[in-house]
């Protein structure tokens, strides 16, 4: 069978088609401002074949469970969209529609890192923070919209947000946190590496891990920054969850031990009683940054009439 | 039948005798340092009768369950306890040991608030603040340790904690932060309501919550004051978990209104995305500070071989 996944972000939208579980096609695609059904049938069609049975879809910010009702996002248009409605009367096929973090946590349990574990969480990098609960075996999502830490508050004094408040988490581990220190970093130093490099060009954090992986020592100890302030948050969600395993997804989680080593000795260091008790293993996401739409397209698989 | 339920915190121990889920007798004592053992002995014996058929025990700390060995508590003597075994051998009846607040989670969806109630968190205020988290109906202990929420950062610039951590939650609510609080007001003002209240004595957050409901204005700022904190710590909580239901228990957590007002509207105004969302019920504890004790003999009930 085939089913289609996408996964629609701030700032692009992915969309795999899975054959018999196989990924069979795959696009990138900028997401444009508009209306959020026209967005999401674009990355669809970009992959269709007219034997799809089903679709799913993950999305940035708090979506209905199992109504697949869009509440609101920072980074998406539109509020109160019936999104799963809207795409089954178009496509005329099932479709599920979830919060992104979520339909990554599904893929990441069904083929990612999670395989064999059944109470860990997902912590998803990107244009902001995401994430999913998964306690014994299934998404834990209270009343709809658990697994929303990417405004909890870090830092009462921290940096203004885009959501208007002050100092949430995602202002100091997100891709934008990560440009917003490189561009400082060049600011302070225009002679430097950062500088020599991009120039006054804009950039972005692909750009700057790129830089750290090609070993530029300034861009390493900027994603070590960040990776530092993602391992002060995860050291609040251990101790509030305690969980079997921790997975960092989402583009930026996907750069690796650059990022996650220095998460991890600052949640051991962070953990309140951490003599007595074991940080969990913090991994990288089995599906990178890929997680989001297979889970979506595994979710589809569920789903179909 | 008769069970006891005793409940060990930082600076006192309440005994319950429940005898057929009647409270039969009640003692509270203030705990010595010293053996564990010897502490919870105490408090047991001072309600004991010979009929008594199980004994269940919280205590404030982590607790491995169900093996009932007291790991480790910055308010408590003694790291890795076997705490059930010790007691078990002593009194020859079962006894079932657990985290302060699982217990007192326990007994308020038997007996209190949460009646009803499948998802909810309980957040205990006393000398520190403690939790428990309840999914599907049972507590949610992740690996073993899952609610210990009073360490986390509340505020990387904020107090130092007695834990050595600095701007740890329970800094800024809880019993000791409210009276650090009227320490300070009467040194500003060594003329005003509380100073003449108090003079130089010792004081205690019972004091100073009984000012609040006397009336006293200053007292009733101070009280708002940990309220708000408490509040904005709920507000990530509520994002994380978006339970049913919160639950605020604990000896400061009994003051009521004055206290849960004021976190009400700190939490509302502090959550992400709270217009398109509602914020859960924040009631008091029905069984009031009593909660962790009639938990703990309920949960003795359970356990009775």
């Amino acid at each position: 069978m085939s089913t289609i996944g996408i996964d629609i972000g701030g700032s692009k939208a992915l969309a795999v088609r899975l054959d018999d579980g196989v990924v069979a096609d795959e696009r990138h695609t900028a997401t444009q401002r508009g209306p959020l059904v026209d967005v999401a049938l674009a990355a669809i069609r970009g992959v269709w074949t007219d034997d799809v049975e089903a679709v799913g879809v993950g999305i940035a910010g708090l979506v209905q469970w199992p109504e697949g009702v869009f509440a609101w996002g920072p980074h998406v248009d539109g509020t109160d969209v019936p999104l799963k409605a809207l795409l089954e009367e178009e496509l005329g096929v099932p479709v599920a529609v979830d919060n992104d973090a979520n339909v990554a946590a599904f893929g990441e349990r069904v083929a990612g890192a999670a395989r064999g574990f059944n109470d860990f969480l997902l912590v998803t990098l990107g244009t902001g923070i995401g994430g999913a609960i998964v306690i014994d075996g299934s998404v834990f999502r209270g009343e709809s919209f658990a697994g929303e830490w990417g405004h909890i508050r870090h830092d009462p004094g921290g940096l203004l947000c885009d959501c208007g408040k002050r100092g949430c988490w995602e202002t100091v581990a997100s891709g934008p946190a990560l440009v917003r220190l490189a561009r400082e970093v060049m600011s302070l130093n225009p002679e430097g590496s950062l500088a020599g490099r991009f120039g006054s060009r804009a950039i972005t954090g692909e750009d700057v891990t790129a830089a750290a992986d090609a070993g530029d020592e300034v861009a390493r100890g900027l994603v070590a920054e960040v990776g530092s302030e993602l391992g002060r948050g995860l050291a609040n969600l251990i101790a509030i969850f305690d969980p079997e395993l921790v997975i960092v997804g989402g583009g930026l989680g996907s750069v690796g031990e650059s990022l996650l080593g220095p998460a991890r000795r600052v949640a051991a260091e962070a953990l309140h009683g951490g003599n007595h008790r074991l940080l969990p293993p913090i991994l990288v996401a089995g599906a990178g940054p890929r997680s989001g739409a297979i889970g979506a397209a595994y979710l589809a698989s569920t789903i179909r009439s």
